[in-house]
């Protein structure tokens, strides 16, 4: 069994990890923190979890973390790193579901999430947690930096295409449509059900985080330099999100389909779908699987991708059981098996 | 022209009766205020307004609230009645759509709303707003409080049945649902789209504020005293109310339907359905309309009523308004005839 | 493992099956019948099923059924008592989540369901599927009748009051909401998102199909003869029954809360919350948990029950993969054990 | 007045007709036609219009179409062509609201509708009735083809930067979102509730009807020859389109957002919102409004537009009353001034 530390469990993903890892046949969670709920327990939170766990939310420093063999942290930005030298150093392994290890400039770090970074030498050791590029990095790291959600879904939307050198990289376009879960478990009057059911908008238009994110990765997949014009909508979905994504072709005979088939065989959590196929966020609900399509629409020399995951699962959570399974030496789908939730 | 303030104009009531009075022939809204956002032009906050309104809003002092004819509060409870004695000393009437004067007991309302009442003099004076029982008293009123949203449905829906001393008024059952903007505009975790979209639940079991407003009026329309039991329910919907009301026939031989469509022949929006009808809450949405039908269930001696009506409009700005119409002497429609909003 | 077959499965009751059988350790699905869709892959219809399941729907006679150890019904009324014979007579058990076997009187079905039972003989051995009550009958039956998604969430809300003879049962009262999959995966217009979202509504007032098989399973646990008023009403949700139920108690002072918990002691199932609990449909979604809260409410002599449970799952295939589990005398969670979604 | 005639009132923009017609101050509205509900008082049929229509749908035949001013067609397509000769022969002006009239060219509308076109000598003459592009022609028109919904945001959203030859119009791109009623009143699985709510999906990716509509009005804006890629979504609200465009610059210092706010200053129902702005479906919701945001996104050439509308409104019957205003000199906002419902 893996001894577990959760520390900042109150947010979704955290909430989800708890999901998750309570059918996890190795997963033994042994702490779970919260400054502010310290002392309530999980399932009184989170009447969903009655019957799965009798731990109680602690204070981080009553939570043992140094005996745990992995700690995931489900915390704002700028916690993990804080904590990582000590963990690191009584042989813990760390799985950041946050910001503070994915852009590896900490230049670039710190001109979008606002804050210096508190170890640019672990920052440097720490692996992106994306297994369908870095597989074999993510087994022996002590730091995995699991990816956000929204570039989760865009890179691996365009990556068979950059790997093949297929595409004008000038003119990318990634047109993505997120559930309100997305913007995390919080009191914020745009995310009030009054305000967003029934309604659609963009957001982020001017700049948003994971921008920087999503070239990082694209562009360390393809030879040109990246171009991404990234608008994430708000749709009223609870979870969900579905990348649309324009890419110029520089060979409008290449079997794109065929591509994307290739670059995912074997890949235990990306569905290439049949050509034609359509694939709607409700078919990866609570599950981990990415799901892909491929399409050539009329009158023009794009390809269009079209993919979909739950932003909680794939996007998060159990992208991050995936990395763990993966750094534990565990079947990569352990814990992750059960079909999505339709309807 | 009526010469309007709204004081309080940022929540879903204030911003409703913008909505409203935007269509409404003599009504000439002069000043909206917010101390949060004085300065803010009211289309800026809220998009919908553009083009309706070039009004932002001010600071209360500088509202020149004594220049008006009626002062809507749209506050949360407390200031309407801290600000009354001054307006209608200036000779301006008062439309009050918080709680401040709907409890004519002062020591209930400071039980339930756990501050004690500025006025008990003006209280004494203040009028309850619902117009199918108070309409001429509605006429000549310095104050008007504007009932609950879920007050309106379940006295109108149990009126009929109590005027005519036809139930046993021990075993009355409200069984209320609402929307969401119940609640108000408000960051609350609760409210948010991923707690409360896809998902279903009762609150307020141990006792809800409009319980007393409820038996208040209830017992004024009841020989016998009247014991309820309301029970109100959170729906993922963004306006509407259904009430769902349960009493015991005293004669089960009674024509129920007739005496409903005795009672409000004539009322402009109350709508006895034909036997049978099963309304819906968008069949009243954004109108000021409740809509009853009334069943007799198989096998059993309980007259069943359901009410439907939007809790924005009917439920607090609409019949705020259809009260100023009163107030005004004009024409009680006035600036409430669109129809509803289907689908 | 057992050998399983699964008639008409196309509805939600039947991919719900496959989604919850697709993670049972002791679950080999072998046939899945449609008339309609016979040839096609389970999972072209179903991708939320992809890589879960390589079985294509056949026609009933190609199936096998009689090589099964279990076939499920989940189909309209009337097919399985069709059926029922011949897969008796080959040593195939029955599990009917149609209402075939539900009523105990044949006359009764066929006042309600509109057509003659085909087999009154076999309808006098079939158990009622509720393990609470049942759980014995149910081991070793050959035909299991799956109860209702209502009747699951009423009877069992209801069931300790009525075996401790603690309320007035003259005077019962059901307040139920249902999620629109509950209808069932249809083409109908009154089911559309356009017509049920941002909606709320009552309906099958006169008289719904789960009343009688509410009213006989309450007689059955009642000394004395039930009278029950039975108001269903859609809600804008998915999956999920909450049910608000009314009594009126014989003994004021009786401690309703342990009566439940007494009852439901061991119950794997059955979670009675802590006193002043509000469960919610969410807590239970995509699980076979059914949550209930006991309340008095203020200034009444009722008690009030609040159910909650997944129509799909405890209310329909979850609750009758339970009435497998004891059949085959296997563990009863197993298959069962995932938390539910939330959010 | 004018003597209004609606064939085919039982879809949406049928009842969306009735609901603004109620409100406009010279409408008429003397016959409703519906072969399968002739009898049927309107008002039965959508509660929501109770007290405002005592007509009942008509067959055609009954409906003495020959005596009014104007006669909408909210049928589907070839029923408007199919009536059209007799009604101009009868003096009676025709909007359609259907495709009949939209696609100049019939080989065109045949290749896409795949029926033959009834009368192409009356497609010549009939006019497009985008008010914004061919105003002056709508006056003096006998037939005008209503544009579709989402036709008239995509076209609308990119005229300004056609007309102005500012884009390169070989890598255009309308990535557009529509709530579900804009597939109409109709059962249809695909639309129902359990199936198209918490989810989000993309649809008609090889080829919508909207696209022929779309690239006519954009080739006769713009000098060169438009190619567009046309990805429609399916989101879960009811009333609302958000068209997202992105059009390569030619010229990157181009004043875009100056060239929106001439091109549509002084038009009644186009609302260019301030620099920075992000326009949610809500903000037009039941309004004749659309709204339009121009963006640069971080790091391209890209113009970015966000255009939002109502379906049932802009994008159907309040175009509709726009063009009917247009022909019958009525001031062109008659009936079309209520604000937007938020929330």
């Amino acid at each position: 069994m893996i001894r577990i530390g959760i520390v900042g469990g109150t947010g979704y993903t955290g909430v989800e990890l708890l999901r998750l890892l309570a059918a996890h046949p190795q997963a033994d969670v042994r702490a779970i923190t919260s400054r502010k709920e310290a002392g309530t327990p999980v399932a009184r939170m989170f009447p969903s979890l009655r019957g799965h766990y009798d731990l109680a939310f602690c204070e981080p420093q009553d939570a043992k973390l140094a005996d745990c063999n992995v700690v995931f942290f489900a915390t704002p930005h700028g916690v993990a790193m804080a904590q990582a030298r000590e963990l690191l150093a009584a042989g813990v392994r760390i799985i950041d579901l946050a910001a503070d290890f994915r852009l590896s400039d900490p230049a670039v770090f710190e001109r979008w999430y606002k804050m210096p970074h508190a170890c640019p030498d672990l920052l440097a050791e720490a692996v992106y947690g994306l297994p369908e590029v870095n597989r074999e990095a993510i087994r022996s790291a002590r730091i995995v930096a699991n990816p956000g959600c929204y570039p989760t879904s865009v890179q691996l939307g365009f990556l068979p295409l950059l790997e093949a050198g297929l595409v004008d990289t000038r003119y990318l376009i990634a047109d993505c449509k997120s559930g309100v879960s997305g913007a995390g478990r919080k009191a914020e009057l745009s995310l009030a059900f009054a305000e967003a059911s029934d309604n659609f908008a963009a957001y982020g238009v001017a700049g948003h985080r994971h921008l920087p994110e999503i070239v990082q990765g694209m562009n360390r997949a393809s030879r040109d330099p990246v171009r991404l014009t990234f608008t994430p909508h708000l749709t009223p979905i609870i979870r969900g999100i579905l990348a649309t994504l324009y890419a110029p072709l520089r060979d409008a005979d290449a079997d794109v389909q065929a591509i994307y088939e290739r670059r995912y065989a074997g890949e235990p959590f990306v569905d290439v779908m049949p050509p034609g196929s359509l694939p709607d966020t409700r078919s990866v609900r609570a599950s981990n699987t990415l799901r892909i399509a491929v399409h050539r629409p009329p009158d023009s020399d794009l390809a269009l991708v079209i993919a979909v995951l739950d932003n909680l699962v794939k996007g998060a959570a159990g992208q991050a059981i995936q990395n763990m399974n993966l750094m534990f030496g565990l079947p990569e789908t352990s814990g992750l098996e059960a079909p999505p939730v339709m309807p």
